[in-house]
């Protein structure tokens, strides 16, 4: 086993500390976000951080970074307090990550070949190429100082969705809608599932 | 394609909504979090909200929910201020969802038959059956008003990793080490990698 301490993850090459750190949490969602500026402009970007807040109200949150290509959209949210959430499958994993790059003056949809879609008279687009799409209203905006990143959490509005993904139950098959998962910073894997397993008892 | 609205998700039968919102975001880490009170007695408890927030310095959250069984890993990290985080991998995720159970006056650790482990010193217990370990100091607790749920940020202080599973440039090969994902509240998975993409850039 090799054990890392905190002076030797500071020490480690800047490039190799930044793949191992994204690696550590684990699987990550891989989400396609999608807004507007206030003229309009569609913008879109690929985010691994999306997770559940709550479910009553329905709550998920994104975590965005500071000067990076992730810039507008937190700033169309800020405008427009609306935003999509869309999840990458297999079929557009490619285009998703490309997203990432540092395009201006242009769309991420039209530089990536992804479709907007506005549905619902939601006033943010939704990617017409993805299965399960989300429609969130900004709730709230939490700043976290340690490092000038910041929480956005959005309130569901709209949840579309294959009804033959949906189980009887309610719990969505993300493998029957195609929805992949992200490592690291690049790393886009599909999934089998193993096993759903019962509320667990204590039994005591 | 099925559409639901606010109105018609705020009327969802209370387990089917649960299920539903739970399974929005994708793919989920799948972690169990190690804590001792100041008596020394240790607790385990799985999350699926652990995140990346940074890589310099090494920050990582977990959503911790109120009134939950998860109410005592809260309570010992403030008493604490130090946490584990490993993985769960493809032989101890039937172990790993038990401690979801409401135990009381007994560990998970002896309820769920995994094993705490005390490595360089470090004051939380990390899981011997885990591949992957992380030890965390606490940096901040931010509240979410929303709802009543807290975001427990902890700066990564060791990390213990198979060294076969750190690639040349530092990204973790999460498949090497047995991680595995989880959807909704119960449902666990492998993964298989598709592709590693590189570096996005935009030709512009």
């Amino acid at each position: 086993m090799q054990h890392f301490n905190n002076q030797q993850i500071q020490e480690l090459e800047k490039r190799y500390r930044t793949n191992l750190i994204n690696s550590l949490s684990g699987f990550k969602s891989a989400n396609l976000v999608g807004t507007s500026n206030n003229e309009g402009l569609t913008n879109l970007a690929i985010f691994s951080s999306a997770v559940h807040i709550g479910a009553a109200p329905p709550l998920m949150s994104i975590i965005s970074r500071p000067d990076s290509v992730t810039r507008h959209t937190l700033e169309n949210i800020i405008a427009t307090e609306k935003f999509t959430i869309n999840h990458v499958n297999v079929d557009i994993y490619k285009q998703a990550h490309q997203t990432s790059a540092r395009y201006q003056n242009i769309s991420e949809f039209d530089a990536t070949q992804l479709t907007p879609e506005f549905l619902n008279d939601f006033e943010a687009p939704f990617v017409k190429e993805a299965n399960i799409k989300i429609g969130l209203s900004l709730a709230e905006i939490i700043p976290i100082k340690l490092n000038n990143t910041k929480m956005i959490i959005g309130k569901v509005e709209w949840i579309i969705i294959p009804k033959e993904s949906i189980e009887h139950d309610g719990k969505i098959n993300l493998e029957s809608a195609g929805t992949i998962a992200i490592s690291g910073l690049d790393t886009y894997h599909k999934t089998q599932q193993i096993e759903r397993l019962p509320y667990a008892k204590s039994y005591q």
